[in-house]
């Protein structure tokens, strides 16, 4: 997977940056490999040179001196990415956000924060709830909020409260000339212009450095209430799913883990639930509104086959359940701790979800291949945690077969080869084979917007 | 108001047009004065030509005539854009969509739909109507659903639906040399690349144009009901407003009319209204939890001086209601026939909205000015309907004052010079004053997808 690609970067820009930013501009091997790679398995590619700016107008002082050196830069947040969004493909300098980690701004009467990119989700989470806020954006990583913005990254919530796509209100932006613009304003609604913040959210450090971020935040619901409940049959788990959204139920968080992911869990969380597939639910709202979602959704889940639900009445044994749901990659990881983990990503409209889930299933099965399934199956959006002994070349092979496979069965039912991780470089094919000539359009904006290519180089579209 | 802009098209390109499409490409006068001008006081300027295309393979064709001869094209839904939007500037052909007008699919089960640009909102309502579904955007004028997408339109329902924005799936697009995309699949999510979606929502006619869009739609709620409540005190009516938001209540519309819009709405509709400061309230939901919203946001209206709520309790009776805020334009200019509407439209974040909405109605007393006010408020969103009579000079001048002064309060508090309406060529110097250097960056991307400027060409950039 990691073949080499030449580097092009011009080294002189690192004296010119040096000079400037003196030893903050860090170039020592070991540090530059620490941010070559992400977790995904994709090859590793060293920066030459790492600097962890302090403010906008530092990172617009880097942008114009590689712009003028024609030297790449690559935006970093955790490193928690999973399609090799961060890779120095081509060299450069990597701007590692840790020290850009400011909860900037809480407006809580208008129910929106302003962030720095390196903030956490997990931070700005700790940080609302003395205002008796959230933010609802909950990839399985502690990302950061620069990160997700740039991947256009979702989670559990996303069902009820949208992506990263409908929480992002406006951004402060880098451009690739070292100009700083800021997308929008704070209003909810806005009919002023091209819509610059949609244009970024998911751009992934290709079309400009985000240095600052407005999020719409929300009250805590007065009653929350979680749950889980086992299937024997997965199609028909995946139905009931299919029922509770078409019904309009505003159902928060409706998770699905196959049978070999429970086994995982369990041990992994040390937990103690059936391992059968499985729905963790939550419900948010009044005490009567969610009183009321529970018990239609309890009904649908028995017409489908559902056991009893498992309710988590505490705050403490909730949170251990959705830590557990978050931990569900690196679960299925342990059960073979000599592979690494290859985390797929389609998303299908919610009608085709339970078709193109057993048929996957018995693709996984069929390949003689190790693959949990896990999934955010509210928005049509599954995951397997592919687990691959990249040593062995049939099985790499089979692995590379079933995901093609699984790519083109979505894309064949109008779905997406990614619900929420991104191109990065991993799939530059998959994004041609969903998008055909709008590739085109979207390369045409690169090259005006960047046209020396020294953002993110190489990542959603080769220019 | 209408200084006249000099053509500088190239009127080869109808000769081509007609001989490709005989009849069809129309030229006579009468014809193309009718597609000058849109429903605002802006000058008129009628095409060169007028066109129905039947398909989205017709548009291309057209497209890329013009494109050789670099003839403008100027997509024409209603007409009833209040910027200036349709306005032939630089003359070419006035793509008029009414023909493709079809309802292409009904997913009911993904709750989405496939239209032609052509379709109307409330022909889109009358066909989803046998499904229980509806759509809920709802600008004042029975809109075409291209024309909506294309100024990024909202309504009254934006509080709990969102706009345009958050209602598109997909979109096809002709590009501006003749190329066909499509902006995304029907997954309800997706991190696959730039966001080409939102990138044409909102832009008006000008990177791109729309042959076919895919909408969200939303099952019919099993309980509706609408309320009507006056306020002595037009601030402690927005402070009413401001709280349920806060709140986090999931009403579907809060509008608010003040007393001068009430007046005119009792006149032009029959109706028998408290002539104050209302709102006009609906809430959607179960038969419980619309129960509950009501209790909470009774109590709150309460508390700022309303009086009791006046429901409607059969559909009929609050279709007309809906209707008469609908008409609430109309009914404005009914009170003074010989002046013109001049629509403004501020969005600020909700916080503000009191003090903006306060500061300007004094305003508009001491400019010795007639504007109803009448705003989407649970957005931030507010209209004046400033009655002008643009023969008198000195009138003029205060409106456009008042207008002016109104935009930069509104920026100062980080709101928006367009909730809804858009840029067109009505606000190209405040789309300048609300985005700054990011306006360089959207005349980049127009340059690049539209390198010969033939797309709507003088709306929301100039380049």
């Amino acid at each position: 997977m990691s073949s080499a690609v030449e580097t092009v970067a011009d080294l002189g820009a690192i004296e010119v940056l040096k000079s400037k930013f003196g030893d903050r501009i860090v170039t020592s091997r070991s540090v530059c490999h620490e941010f070559g790679s992400d977790e995904s398995f994709h090859g590793h590619y060293p920066p030459d040179a790492v600097f962890a700016p302090h403010s906008t107008q530092e990172v617009a002082e880097i942008v114009k001196i590689c712009a003028r050196h024609k030297f790449p830069v690559i935006p970093y947040g955790t490193g928690t990415s999973l399609e090799g969004h961060i890779c120095a493909l081509y060299g450069g300098i990597c701007l590692n956000m840790i020290e850009m980690n400011e909860v900037l701004r809480v407006n809580a009467e208008d129910l929106d924060v302003v962030v720095q990119p390196g903030v956490t989700r997990k931070q700005l989470n700790l940080h609302l709830k003395d205002n008796g806020l959230f933010f609802p954006i909950d990839p399985g990583a502690d990302a950061s909020l620069g990160g997700m913005t740039a991947t256009r990254a979702s989670g559990t919530n996303a069902v009820q409260y949208g992506t990263m796509r409908e929480n992002v209100l406006s951004l402060t932006v880098v451009m690739a000339d070292g100009k700083i613009i800021k997308t929008a304003r704070r209003s909810r609604k806005s009919a002023a212009g091209y819509d610059l913040t949609h244009l970024i959210v998911g751009s992934e450090g290709t079309l400009g450095i985000i240095t600052e971020i407005t999020l719409r935040v929300y009250g805590i619901p007065e009653k929350i209430s979680s749950a889980v409940v086992a299937f024997p049959d997965l199609g028909r788990a995946v139905d009931a799913v299919i029922m509770t959204i078409q019904l309009g139920i505003p159902i928060a968080r409706i998770e699905l883990l196959d049978d070999a992911m429970m086994e995982a869990l369990n041990s992994y969380s040390q937990m103690n639930h059936p391992e059968e597939h499985t729905l963790f639910l939550e419900f948010h709202g009044t005490e009567d509104s969610v009183q009321e979602q529970v018990e239609t959704v309890q009904v649908i889940c028995e017409e489908h086959g559902g056991g009893h639900f498992n309710w988590t009445v505490h705050t403490e044994e909730r949170n251990r359940l959705w830590q557990a749901r978050h931990d569900a990659a690196y679960a299925a990881k342990s059960m073979r701790p000599n592979a690494q983990i290859w985390a797929t990503d389609v998303c299908v409209p919610i009608s085709r979800l339970a078709e193109c889930i057993t048929e996957t299933k018995t693709d996984i099965v069929n390949s003689n291949l190790q693959a949990p399934i896990v999934g955010h199956v509210g928005d049509g959006n599954f995951h397997l945690v592919l687990l691959v002994d990249h040593t062995d070349p049939d099985e790499e092979a089979r692995a590379q077969a079933l995901h093609e496979r699984m790519v083109m069965r979505a894309l064949e039912m109008d779905g997406t080869c990614t619900g929420e991780h991104g191109i990065g470089y991993g799939k530059l094919d998959f994004l041609i084979a969903e998008h055909g000539e709008a590739v085109s359009v979207m390369r045409t904006i690169k090259k005006a917007l960047d046209p020396d290519n020294i953002l993110n180089p190489g990542k959603i579209v080769r220019v």
